[in-house]
């Protein structure tokens, strides 16, 4: 039979992140491509108390369907922590339990975008999003991200442009892939932005938890007096990664809309994972688990920021982190960024092009994307030290 | 702020399955409106069991981030039952885990479907699926279903009005809300016309494993031989709801593209419940489990036909079924479903009237559905002694 894809999903492609995955196979291969958070924050023992206990507790709560809305012990956690450390959610605001942060994102772009209409995102951005956009047929238009975080001048000429935009897409804190935190003053020109142009910001925040460095800046949402702001975030990087357990949270409005079709989607998130959550939220508390991550990430990053400093001082430009997972390095202009990782790919070295992170997939990028929260300390040091020679193969 | 949601979401509605649960609460109110598997049939100490093995033996495999495709062993898991049980599966066939038999459905779609494309769905229809079409702004158009299956000339005389039909879903086997089962004969038919027409059919077999009574039928996709039908289903009724797990199958192509997009959906499902069901069926297999769920919904299904019989008979026509969870009710002419469904709920038992499983929203039905396998066998007993004081009311 003769395949008719629809027009949203017919020239999508699967990401070139996951492609690169199929090269490290190898054992010799040390990846700084991954999204992944380090196998040690996952608190394997306390996880396994839990689960035993939902299981002898309370087993048919755990193994029968569930409401799309998510756990209610859950919900009201949720919401209780997003008051107390983000100042989020007002009387007029709901959250509602998602399948990760993506199914947010995705959820997001379907209630909201016709095919044509606009998302506009941050310049780069997070590979995922750009194409759970595109399997809407959204456009995508990109704005450069700064230090300080998106060009605000740059924003208001795209929302000119483009009277259609549904969508501002934004990862203000250690942006993915960037690793750059928007200010404060930005924010707050931002959401002025969207709500004089009538757009929804989708603001994505999975590594705001994950601060080493410096002060927390306010999040977007929190600034939201208009139910401008649709807010999501993850369990991924403080918990599990592998349980899929996401939540959004905005105004009830959207998010009714959000539940009812989540509800035709996967019907609800799996609710054995909602009730660990819930309970490692009672019985543990998150604070002090993700303190523990917090140094683990800020020994890591300082010793990949020491590596590269060591080998490719005065050459990579590169953003220090102060949380998240990830360091954004710049080459001079004349590297092309593609051609470097491939170069790194041989020296069984694997970073992610920073070409990979952009709407428009015709640019050229000198950047790349390397992750230090997955390696060992011995893979970090040995892997950058291969980054360099890549740089030497490069010049030869 | 005034949200503009897209054309496809727009018009969408919580299902009315839903807002009759809300209702539920109060615990006097005896429920037949439900679609859970019976809480008994969760296998509790074996999963137990297999949890704790899991979290002991991998537990970073079972909370990291894994691939979209699924879990590598439930997948070969998973290929060689259905060639085994089912005859399902050739060399040009591939197969991924989806987040429940709900995302199968909702991928599916996505795929396929443009908006104003028409999916041909059986009249009446599993109302999560057609409200999944409904969220891509499909055209549904519904197609009798008789005592042998669909109505095989009106499914042709569909396609020939509708030359955009992209999908046809079937539910061949104890069909929801319906009950029934399509004949062999039909099952030709019908996969020869969506050859004939260029159509996708997506079978959902949920139920396929829980027959009771009579012969197993041979699945569209076991007669397929041109790539023609996608074929989803789930552990949900077999294993655990909750845990939403389940697969879809098909040819390469398609599965790839599902693929792709299940990628930017919510990345992967969860890792933790693949990996337990993968080893469910390895340590202890499914046969001897879904056995004794076959034996409970025998007994619990031939309890409700003999209710009814003793107080509806000779007024309810009724569909007996040979598997599955559902009996479907008829009533004569003078009645619709929708009062009767309301009224009864006054006299505390919830049924889900037929209008909800139409394609066609404007359309009368004298027909509702009934769940045995939720309810206790106290619970059969007086709930359809209230329906019958429901029938005397309505008269009244």
């Amino acid at each position: 039979m003769n395949y008719l894809f629809s027009d949203k999903v017919k020239d999508m492609q699967p990401s070139a992140i996951r492609e690169i995955f199929k090269s490290l196979s190898d054992p010799n291969m040390i990846s700084f491509a991954a999204g992944n958070p380090a196998a040690a924050s996952f608190p394997v023992e306390k996880i396994r108390a839990i689960s035993e206990q939902i299981l002898l507790t309370d087993p048919t709560g755990a193994l029968q369907y569930s409401v799309t809305e998510g756990y209610g012990p859950l919900r009201e956690q949720l919401k209780a922590r997003l008051r107390d450390k983000f100042s989020i959610g007002t009387s007029d605001d709901e959250l509602i339990v998602t399948t990760g942060g993506q199914q947010g994102i995705d959820l997001a772009a379907k209630v909201l975008c016709n095919e044509g209409d606009t998302v506009i995102c941050e310049n780069p951005s997070f590979i995922g999003a750009l194409n759970a956009f595109r399997s809407y047929n959204a456009k995508l238009v990109g704005v450069d991200v700064e230090q300080d975080g998106i060009n605000v001048e740059k924003l208001e000429q795209a929302l000119k442009d483009n009277p259609n935009t549904k969508l501002i897409y934004l990862i203000p804190t250690f942006q993915n892939p960037s690793g750059i935190t928007m200010s404060l003053e930005r924010r707050r020109a931002v959401l002025a932005l969207a709500e004089r142009y009538g757009a929804v910001i989708l603001e994505d925040n999975p590594y705001g938890e994950l601060r080493f460095d410096g002060e927390d800046v306010p999040t977007i949402k929190s600034l939201d007096k208009t139910g401008t702001v649709l807010y999501c975030s993850s369990f991924s990087k403080i918990l599990s990664a592998g349980m899929r357990v996401g939540f959004i949270c905005g105004n009830k409005a959207l998010i009714q809309k959000i539940v009812v079709v989540k509800q035709v989607n996967d019907v609800h998130t799996n609710i054995f994972f909602q009730m660990l959550a819930s309970r490692f939220m009672e019985v543990y508390g998150l604070d002090e688990h993700i303190a523990s991550i917090r140094a683990l990430y800020r020994q890591k990053s300082a010793l990949m920021v020491e590596a590269l400093e060591e080998q490719l001082g005065g050459i990579l430009e590169i953003v220090r982190p102060q949380g998240g997972l990830f360091i954004w390095g710049t080459l001079p202009d004349k590297y092309d960024s593609a051609v470097f990782a491939k170069k790194a790919i041989g020296n069984m070295v694997a970073v992610v092009e920073g070409k990979t992170f952009m709407p428009d997939q015709s640019a050229v990028s000198h950047s790349f994307r390397m992750n230090y929260s997955t390696p060992t300390d011995e893979q970090i040091i040995e892997g950058v030290r291969r980054l360099r020679k890549t740089l030497d193969d490069y010049d030869a």
